[in-house]
């Protein structure tokens, strides 16, 4: 397990309170700011990289009292799909398979945005191995997560935009595997509870 | 990209037939083999050994006539999901929060199931994050999940029971980075219509 110690050289976590040559304090902001370190890379085995970038996100100053909450929301959002994404953006040909789905499902996203090149990807692959969705099977793909993204909206912490902006960030990365592996867990319920031929 | 030498010296296509001292004939069944594979390890940067067990799981001999179609079905899919799994399932500790979470739903898994130890780490790093989930959102993940494995098992091609098999390990695989990819997009969506506070 990594030390406190090397999350401190990472700089993902500040150094404590020096109280003697050789002992740091730490405050509950800390200790809080560790447990979400070791949940992401520990458990979420995220890349330091990924980590460091998210933790970016949740520390952007809101300074600007100009600022709109929502606009901020909605950058934090671009941010963390951004550090999720093991795919370069610069150089990729255009994600047009992922255009003209998002095109047929009326969604407004970032044409830029990492998340399209991901859809882009798995779409290709699809194409290679000859199982491209049709447009029932992409809707159906589409209300799911559509369904999973309005849910976590309305049920946004609304008491402080920190609160707010920190759910969004670590609820985007840490409810993804949640709903993979739910996923697998319903394949197996419906493989099991299917009537018999 | 790797060479189609290496995958034949990794075990994951057959040599073709050697025609002469350099050269080998390849047939369909190698090129659909080959383009499964770079589909899988190219494009869904799947391990060779992820991708060698999938493998295993599509050619595994259906040479017992009492081998019920519906049973080597529901063994491909817990096969795909175990090749799926990062975590070792010897020596975890029972996915306890995962087991409860399944029993709120009703639903028949393997409590083997390698699935339910993917669920159960990402129920812990929710915990120590703080942002565990509640029933109403447990239901709302589940019925999403659910919506996907009903539509993927009603639209299964029934011409033969390879080419089902085939749909089931590699649909299981593939389109699990569309669906998170389309729940960022529908993220950015969502965030981007809401109205304006």
């Amino acid at each position: 397990m990594p030390t406190i110690k090397y999350y401190i050289r990472e700089g993902l976590l500040p150094s404590g309170t020096a109280i003697s040559a050789t002992q740091a304090e730490y405050d509950r902001a800390h200790v809080e700011r560790l447990r979400l370190i070791r949940a992401l890379v520990e458990v979420g085995r995220l890349s330091i990289t990924t980590v460091s970038e998210l933790l970016g996100a949740l520390d952007a100053p809101a300074d600007d009292p100009d600022d709109d909450p929502d606009e901020r929301l909605g950058r934090a959002v671009a941010t963390t799909h951004r550090a999720l994404s093991a795919r370069p953006v610069a150089g990729a040909p255009p994600p047009e398979r992922a255009l003209a789905a998002i095109a047929t499902l009326g969604w407004q996203v970032n044409p830029q945005s990492a998340a399209l090149r991901e859809l882009e990807s798995a779409l290709a692959a699809l194409e290679m191995v000859e199982l491209t969705p049709g447009e029932a099977t992409l809707r159906t793909y589409a209300g799911a997560a559509l369904t999973v993204a309005e849910a976590e909206v309305i049920g946004l912490p609304s008491e402080s935009a920190a609160e707010t902006l920190r759910t969004v960030v670590i609820g985007t990365v840490m409810y993804e595997p949640v709903l993979i592996a739910l996923r697998r867990l319903a394949q197996q319920h419906v493989f099991s509870s299917r009537p018999r031929r």
